[in-house]
């Protein structure tokens, strides 16, 4: 058995959800969920046994861990209206910077899950990195401890380093995401499934467990095969933002390559 | 018992080689195959019994198929050198035309497994689409049988919409797979681990498997979050092209969103 260790989770979208469910999973006691939105409160809270509130004013002050998941703007604003004294207070986000939480409590830090997550599909953390960071070295190796419950890849990362993990990830996932729908739009326009893609992109992704993105690009513009990629801009022809993205991303491919030689 | 379909095997890359395992671990007799480099011919004859030849004149006669798996460049030249008369030749490109195989034989057409090859990485032909295309109604069918006693996903793919797919896994695989390499460049330089975003980056290719690429676009773009793209921006302050590439990307990524509304 666990030793009992109550949690206190503010906001309830796609992290705090995860992350409720998985916390409450692994017997962690879920004391409150805090959500503007009376609905979400509700909604989370039943799924972990968890008080719903939906003022700030009346977050239990006798958890040993707050978590702080809600929208990256609005981390701050909402940091105000917590006092803890030396409870551990934490976000969950990859580019607020730790000190937004200084005044709530005199140990705080940041517990940065680097997945993308769903309301509705369950995730494993064990796989997820989790970065954590603290203001003091006990706050670090409580968060440590904390965070190896539910994952196998904890890492310490200070604010700059997330700051570049995060950069790093807005080009690995959020522009390759768009670069699906980009490839979508471009089939569904001609009456063609997206679907065909898929195992294609799903290997894409497998193969750079093993192997550096870098030695094992493909495609016409590291093979230098210009009759392809001038047949490929003729058919974007009228997709005047598709053909920017094509060439400035094919050039980019054929300069990595000189950097690399 | 598969009846005894004799195959040959033109090319020794990676497509020739994963096709050729895959047809040899089916039952197929693989008849020849040919590759200008002695080497290369040996190396992939032995593992699929095959009789390895280095010149083009030496090809057989008598197999059913005949798969052209050569660089996209090499294969018309390549054809020019095969006459068969009515056995079925095909090439297993994305973007070249069919017609390129037509004094080959009377009956030719395109074999093509829409997925990207390693010469050691095995892959499962059960599930890669394979898009076919034929000159006539029998050979359609005659490939089409062939292609389905290797894959659970065979589609009648004409050459116009061959080369819509090839486009659209440029963006979706090519493209996605060098935003991974601006991704490791970036953390590598700042000493942090590739291997952080792998988790990721699988969740995100995983993800568009039951949601389509435009409705789950996250990231600071889609939110209008001005604040993190213009640290990001200031983060890659010397580096001119990814700059490009991150403004073009957010830009396009806020212009998609009015399309959807």
């Amino acid at each position: 058995m666990k030793p009992e260790i109550k949690i206190s989770l503010i906001g309830s979208g796609k992290v705090a959800t995860q992350l409720g469910k998985t916390l409450f999973k692994e017997g962690f006691l879920i004391a409150q969920v805090y959500s503007q939105s009376k609905k979400n409160a509700f909604k989370l809270s039943k799924q972990i046994e968890a008080q719903a509130i939906t003022d700030i004013k009346k977050l239990n002050t006798d958890s040993s861990i707050y978590i702080i998941a809600v929208k990256d703007d609005a981390i701050e604003e909402l940091a105000k209206s917590i006092k803890l004294k030396d409870k551990i207070i934490v976000h969950t986000s990859g580019t607020v910077a730790m000190d937004v939480l200084k005044n709530c409590s005199t140990n705080y830090g940041v517990f940065y899950p680097l997945q993308t997550f769903s309301l509705e599909k369950e995730v494993d953390f064990k796989t997820i990195p989790i970065c954590i960071e603290a203001n003091n070295k006990n706050t670090t190796t409580s968060l440590s401890y904390f965070a190896k419950s539910i994952s196998n890849n904890v890492q310490k990362i200070n604010s700059e380093q997330r700051k570049i993990i995060h950069l790093a990830a807005v080009f690995a996932c959020n522009f390759s995401n768009h670069l699906y729908a980009i490839a979508s739009v471009i089939l569904e326009k001609n009456n063609l499934s997206f679907d065909i893609l898929k195992p294609l992109i799903e290997e894409t992704a497998t193969k750079i467990k093993n192997s550096s993105p870098l030695k094992i690009q493909t495609g016409p513009a590291i093979r230098g095969d210009k009759k392809t990629m001038e047949a490929h801009l003729k058919l974007l022809s009228k997709q005047e933002r598709n053909k920017k993205i094509y060439k400035l991303l094919s050039k980019n491919i054929v300069e990595s390559k000189k950097v690399l030689k």
